[in-house]
């Protein structure tokens, strides 16, 4: 398949050549073919014609629990452990495969009507959601968050389940589709499991060169007993484990220290910034500013449906944006173009992926914003547009690896009547009783 | 006209029956004529089915400078001095009627289409906003923020354009159209004038009772000079002339102190929150839940499309509710009910209008929200949807004051191809050469 792009500007992401103006885009295959001024020669199976719309490269979600879709402002205005105690945890305990496929298309659908092409997902029955993305047509990381709340003493991969759900997935899933998934080894987090099962999950991440997807520090509380349980923060304790030895994926990252920042960007561990959850669940104010000066890759992410409540992730890269000029009274904290990075080259750093920019050779990864739209409207400066006064709804094609999945509020891969039928009729009932 | 909604489901507003389920709402005229389970009786114009969406009240944006929407994005990544002298000001400079008309056009469109449907807006030539204003449908409170930058002892409200123009404005304007349009008295700012101008503006107000609009302690430096040079805060320094005695619509109050916060309560002012542009420009967060605990009536608003750069309530109002948890680490500190208060019943209370409330009697401002969207999928709770995972987009349908301005994409009383190139055409090249 050949798509060629008229009438393109965009802003590639590229350092070389940022915006794009009266360009061609041309994808064949998978991968991003070429980028200019001039046609390309050759013919194409499909002509888009771009005025009108802004290209960008496909925004990355680099921390998401897609199934909580189905806990969307479920148990709202309850202090947190009674939600999580009362509404999430019981909710989950209830999942099957068939529900857990319909929230997944659910997620999937929002994430790319709103722009999404490329996610690292944690959570659980992982197989099935992997499933689902392949159909839907977007690329993946995911990973299944290991726990473990037994004695340290007593724990052993083999009987720990989520030791082996990672290994399975990772002899089924790992690379399939020519890399559109990729299985990453996690810890769900330090205070949800111990030294052993850090030992296991590092040495595995290790041995099969996976990615590390952590939820690192996202609370004042978890930070500090933390540092009084072990002397150390998270960040530096499971250096200690070799847990960091590829990077790594560090969720919300709101409590760490000067010290952390300096092992994160040493180690080359990626700060996925989740300011709609942090500042939702009372969690704080990441140093967004202070980890971009100590040389940390900062990613964006939306995390869980429970605790955004939406997947627009165009939403996120405005708060990034604008969150830290307020808190530390500095218009000048966080940049438009800063942000456009973390939402797109700065996550794929973080997923070891090549995507995230518009040049020859990357993955066709690439969405349509319509600058048309009364909100975007006018247009001084494309990156501002996009960073601050765009929204997910403004997307009009999403391409995922070279294949347009979604294009005037059509769905091409996802059936979106018979998603809305499956959660109504069978997953919330399953769920929620 | 008589209107019909059927199969409704509503958040109302009114304390007495918050959440309506398979209802009817009755539309008479302007205002609302019944609520209720059972069919009212009599024929209608029309009756549209509710079946899918959310109906609410229309969102009150309490604070905005239309025009301002075609500098969206100039000027971005400088700092406050560089982006107002070398960007807004010499811009404003060159607005003619017809360049404000179109700008104004734009704004409307943007709002009516995210569910705006009355606004309190300060700027400069108010004359072509309200004209544009009474076209489009929408309710409205205008005022031209009065500055003034002569030697106090030079005042005369004579020779003072804003105080003029204000007279001018209320001659023609104030109640037009069955009070679709109101005019407020407005003091631009205190470091943008001086007492003579406050008396004048504080007397003339209260000579034709006008409601007040005026911009209190946005930035911290405003607010610690004012105390500097008058050994008062502004909240404290205008109650001193009188500028609040039929209460008033402060905007932004970042830097308000627990005593202005007092007086405020005591003096019926309502605190304009702008989360958006406070966080942007870097102003600051507003101590909210400090104001509402002190009974201080706070309202929202999205401030000028320069410093946010959308019009998008909905946005704002999810904004207002996290902001506060996040920064106080508090999970519980702004409620989804709080939230949407700020968006209806407590901006209708600043501008001094009976809406914001679903009841027989209120004005029938009235908006659908399509809760078939992929992000509004599932609906444990409709309030929690509105306020966590709702956008502007998926607004369907906007009635303002009976009449339906907007309806599933179609704007009814704008042109807004017509708009576009007006904009294009004569506007932007006008305003920015």
């Amino acid at each position: 398949m050949k798509t060629l792009f008229t009438n393109v500007t965009a802003v590639t992401m590229d350092p070389a050549g940022p915006v794009l103006k009266d360009a061609f885009v041309a994808v064949e295959g998978m991968k991003i073919a070429s980028v200019g001024t001039r046609r390309p020669a050759g013919d194409f199976d499909r002509v888009v014609d771009c005025a009108g719309k802004v290209m960008m490269p496909g925004l990355i979600n680099a921390h998401t629990h897609i199934p909580m879709v189905l806990m969307r402002g479920y148990g709202g205005g309850c202090d947190l452990h009674t939600w999580l105690n009362e509404y999430i945890f019981p909710a989950e305990s209830r999942w099957d495969d068939q529900s857990i496929a319909a929230a997944t298309q659910l997620g999937l659908a929002e994430m790319i009507s709103s722009g999404v092409t490329c996610i690292a997902d944690m959570y659980m029955r992982t197989d099935i959601i992997a499933r689902e993305v392949v159909k839907a047509g977007i690329s993946a990381n995911l990973s299944c968050g290991a726990v473990y709340f037994g004695a340290p003493e007593d724990f052993s991969p083999e009987k720990c389940g989520d030791c082996q759900a990672t290994e399975e997935l990772r002899k089924s899933w790992h690379g399939a589709e020519d890399g559109q998934i990729l299985i990453d080894a996690s810890i769900h987090a330090e205070y949800t499991s111990c030294p052993p099962l850090w030992q296991w999950v590092a040495d595995y991440g290790q041995r099969f060169d996976l990615g590390m997807h952590v939820h690192i520090s996202e609370t004042r509380s978890e930070h500090e007993k933390c540092l009084e349980k072990y002397g150390k923060t998270p960040i530096a304790l499971f250096d200690q484990y070799g847990v960091w030895e590829r990077g790594g994926q560090a969720a919300h990252c709101v409590w760490v220290s000067d010290e952390d920042m300096e092992i994160m960007a040493r180690k080359r561990i990626t700060a996925i910034h989740n300011p709609y959850s942090n500042l939702k669940l009372g969690s704080g104010v990441a140093r967004v500013p202070v980890l971009s000066r100590a040389g940390v890759n900062i990613a964006l992410g939306t995390d869980g449906v429970s605790s955004h409540n939406s997947t627009d992730l165009f939403a996120d890269m405005k708060l990034a944006a604008i969150l830290h000029n307020g808190v530390g009274c500095d218009p000048m904290a966080v940049t438009a173009p800063q942000a456009l990075a973390m939402a797109t080259v700065n996550g794929a750093k973080a997923l070891r992926r090549d995507t995230g920019v518009i040049a020859p050779g990357k993955m066709a990864d690439l969405i349509l914003v319509d600058f048309t739209a009364p909100n975007l409207i006018p247009c001084h400066d494309p990156a501002e547009n996009l960073v601050f006064s765009a929204y997910g709804s403004n997307v009009v094609m999403n391409m995922a690896r070279g294949r347009i999945i979604y294009e005037n509020g059509t769905f091409l891969t996802l059936d979106l009547e018979k998603i809305r039928a499956e959660v109504k009729d069978y997953a919330l009932p399953k769920i929620f009783g």
